[in-house]
């Protein structure tokens, strides 16, 4: 399947997004237009003060995704430059698909669909369930195969976010089931099909290097601080966004530290190992999704983060393994341990949050199932449509790139290959300008 | 004109500075003073509603600056050091000595100058100018002769502002015209004179490293990232600055898109240029400026996104080298791609978007004609006070380095020389710590 | 005292941090709840204007302490991740665990503690602390010592904090001394008295890299940008808090330009020192915080900056070897530098502020007393517990690293030692995979 690198396919990458972006602007020509500009004073002062409670929440998830997502994916050493590019180029590519997308399906009044900063919020949600289903497969993808993953994934999401949501009212305000829960096992289904039964064998590029750790962990650290913002976003403004800022705090501040503690009690030296840190930190941000605004004491987030961080740490030393041997199931970044088990302890939890928080007993009870039931649908979906994407992007056409190749930015990329030493080479060319002079 | 190392005259960059910051003790303590402390209640509410509402932009505009615009430069890979503390030297620097001309220029009412944030913000937009300039000769010239060049470039840029906006009424709320412009003939203009018509020759330590590369790409996601607020920090709040947000975030998102399908057409080998995407990637933002906030549809903020990233790819690509071949021409960073040719198409289009929108055509007539005598002032007063300021660059006092230590930070900085290889090195010194134990 | 490494104790710091986190979970569960959810309107909305007003200050505030002072102490080049990840856990550790005693303190109400975003903003600062001490001695403790330091040293500034603000009255709004002069005489104490007479040996891996000196530098400029932010929040809204916002504005301003000026001065060859930039640029935010919302003339802030900034540069390049020599104290980020100095002269900046600011004389000098007495009850009372918590930090059963393996992640962590040069290593690398294939 994989090409030799001379008669890699080149020209499909503009071809597809080339095509995509003059479509896009088709689209907007005829279909989207801004509102019309408020005439009275007082919907100015609204629209002003809408802006002013969202754009700040809005640029917290962009410095997320756009820079701490991307930096978190930078602990292969030679292929930083591609994973931050590619997340980059997906984020975008993502939410114009699914702009496009939601104004078909929901926005389409009156023969034109009215922008606001709320529907690119939403947006860039669904782009976020792309780039975490990425990391299942990152570097051994190429950039094509990303987009047409991309393409398949976005129509799912908003359908099964739609079902999940609307049809089955599930309660799910910083989207662990939606967002987490679904692009985990979408990612994991699409790594199935495309790689099959073929174990991947350990590539010698893979492996972190002190700087590229660095730099990921910076990611990490980012990602954790702008959490809260993720989560309370989209919580009905007043306590009900206050108390989702404090849980999504507690939860994380206790998945921090319980990170160091399981890291070190599983490892026989006691050494910490980057990659538990790096992703248990923010395990307990994936798990209080799901419940954070709702009314449970403060234990219960602490509780949470923490049990989500041992999840993720277990995740990582024995279930991973476990799944790359016994059903060669192939997860780069392990994505399963942050995103899939805590999505399901998230969900777990919310089942428990709702069956205790009401008086209500039989409306509690139906609540408790229909968490249940997204869960199951997000789940099912998610895996069966990321099996059918996966199959897809076996065909030929779209160049995986030979295993030799795999995590090397040199292949995309006009870069220098040896970076981390240019000792010998820069002397050679000090002597040549030494001699010209 | 370059002196050698050991004569390099490194007494002059404190006494300027200090000199300068003396004065600027001596002129806050006799004119600048705080508003009065408002007595009423109300007036307390207003000032901390302003301070909600124009705060966060600033700071956004500030990790711009600083941090974002800093990474940028860091491509250069033995420059890194240099390039962040000249970068934050020359916004602090600027942005004082806007404070002062600013007091004396505009107010100086009552004897004394009321400061306030938004004094501070115009004066860090002033400062801006001075920073994106400097790109020009980034590497080749030193501390003193970019601090001469902000010196001289700050009041010209107040005045051909105060021309551009107050005495032809131009529209440019994100300064695509009155900075964008402005300070890239100026930069030429600078480069020109003070390179004359010696080509530069291509320096062995100016080839950026997979790292630096890296880093610099992190400065443009976070440039990428906030540039919504630096665009609409200075409209109308409502409807105006809500279309502002949402026109940048069209423009900047067409233009990542964009930028990968361009570069990648334009290489033989179809491989992604780094440079192509650090700079692309923002030349939607820049193009955007003049037009975000008007009444135009989404379609046309995506098509100036894409159409800015093409020229600022093909200016990569034929434009630079034609001009450093025919004008020896340098232009270190590409400042004309990023800031140039996207900051003519804006003015472009502001001049079709004048049209359009207003249905006085007359009126509208006139302020397309203003549209274009903006530009044409912008152009044509930079590029002149750029080559009188570059020709004031040439006097050996200010210390032009030497070519052979060009592009090093330590000709500045006590530092590590072999940075990414301390390998041997501390082998070596771990040797002698084995053998002092 | 220093272990071999074969029989490092690395079972201390999971069984302390787990149950730490254990008893945590226990106390939140006794003690701890959100406030009532508001049932009236106009409470939603006082709410969300609480939460739109403090959050994003929040938000800064974790971006510097978990990103920009993480960055700031990663100059050590082969202690990069170490700095980070044990400035990360500190931040999380010393913020609950001052949860808790703040709770048991000052809130214990009804059986009940109500959490709400503003205590958990009270606690960040109390963590503050921690981690500027802990600058005395990074690279030479264990994490266990760390955690023992901050078990210690949160309870002591929270008394110190309520003796001086609550009982004597001492206007310190950002934190001069209360935070930074306390937790400075804090870290030299237990610097002191960990290290005793013998003097700390130049050590072959605390020489900074250029590539570690690059990303300190980010991370001063993170902490730059975002210091109004720490500054202004606990301040009035309305005027006090725009003035505490444009005086530390000022104040780092001056503080950027005179650091080059001194820096560039004091050394000989007239070369920059990295670690002057890196410190001195932020000496103005410290001295500051004390004086930033009294009503005092623009220009008072501004010299106060380059007053601050010269005397940290002197401590770096005078005191500091002086008090290494003369009193064996050793001092490894120079936070003596960077929060002492700067921090009594903001105190005795107050001190004259007072005298001048007010009419009535008496009352003046009452006050101006009491600044006085504040600093001199935050240096003794941080003196005096530092050299407590140092002893009890000589614990055999703390496992302080051996000289050998200080600055060295690869005590903790499981990280590829050879971080800079993997050159050699990966083409062995890549030739075993040739051969493979």
């Amino acid at each position: 399947m994989a090409v030799p690198p001379s008669t890699y396919p080149r020209r499909l990458l503009p071809l597809f997004l080339g095509l995509f972006q003059a479509a896009l602007l088709l689209f907007f020509a005829l279909f989207v237009t801004y509102d019309e500009p408020s005439a009275q004073v007082e919907d100015t002062s609204l629209v002003a003060n809408q802006v002013y409670s969202t754009f700040p929440f809005f640029q917290d998830i962009q410095v997320m995704l756009v820079v701490g997502l991307g930096l978190l994916l930078t602990f292969l050493p030679r292929y930083g430059f591609s994973s931050l590019t590619h997340n980059f180029l997906l984020l975008n590519f993502s939410m114009q698909w699914a702009l496009v997308l939601q104004g078909l399906l929901h926005h389409f009044h009156h023969g034109q669909i009215h922008l606001d900063l709320h529907k690119l919020l939403i947006s860039e949600f669904a782009a976020v369930t792309v780039v975490i289903s990425v990391g299942a497969i990152l570097g051994r993808a190429s950039p094509c195969q990303l987009l047409v993953m991309a393409t398949c994934e976005i129509p799912i999401y908003l359908a099964s976010e739609w079902v999940i949501v609307t049809c089955l009212g599930v309660l799910d305000v910083g989207g662990t089931i939606t967002i987490h829960i679904f692009s985990c096992y979408f990612g994991l289904g699409v790594s199935k099909a495309l790689f099959r039964a073929t174990e991947q064998p350990p590539h010698p590029k893979e492996t972190p290097t002190s700087s590229s750790d660095l730099m990921s962990l910076v990611g990490t650290l980012i990602l954790w601080v702008f959490w809260p913002s993720f989560v309370a976003v989209p919580c009905q403004p007043g306590d009900a966004q206050h108390r989702a800022i404090l849980n999504t705090l507690l939860a994380m501040s206790a998945s921090a530290i319980t990170t160091v503690v399981a890291s070190s009690l599983l490892e026989r030296d006691g050494k910490l190992s980057p990659g538990h840190l790096q992703n248990g930190s923010l395990a307990g941000g994936v798990a209080i999704g799901v419940v954070a605004d709702m009314a449970m004491p403060p234990v219960a987030a602490l509780a949470l983060g923490s049990l989500s961080a041992v999840a993720c740490v277990l995740g990582f030393r024995y279930l991973s393994p476990l799944l790359g041997r016994k059903l060669t199931l192939h997860d780069q970044c392990g994505i399963h341990n942050l995103h899939g088990l805590p999505g399901i302890l998230g969900a777990a939890a919310s089942v428990v949050a709702v069956l205790v928080a009401s008086k209500d007993t039989s409306a509690a009870g139906g609540q408790a199932l229909y968490q249940a039931a997204g869960l199951a649908v997000a789940v099912g979906a998610s895996l069966l449509a990321g099996l059918l994407t996966g199959a897809a992007l076996r065909l030929p056409c779209l160049a995986r790139p030979p295993e030799r190749l795999c995590f090397d930015d040199s292949l995309y990329f006009k870069i220098q290959e040896q970076a981390e030493s240019p000792g010998p080479d820069s002397s050679a060319e000090e002597g040549a300008l030494a001699l010209k002079e």
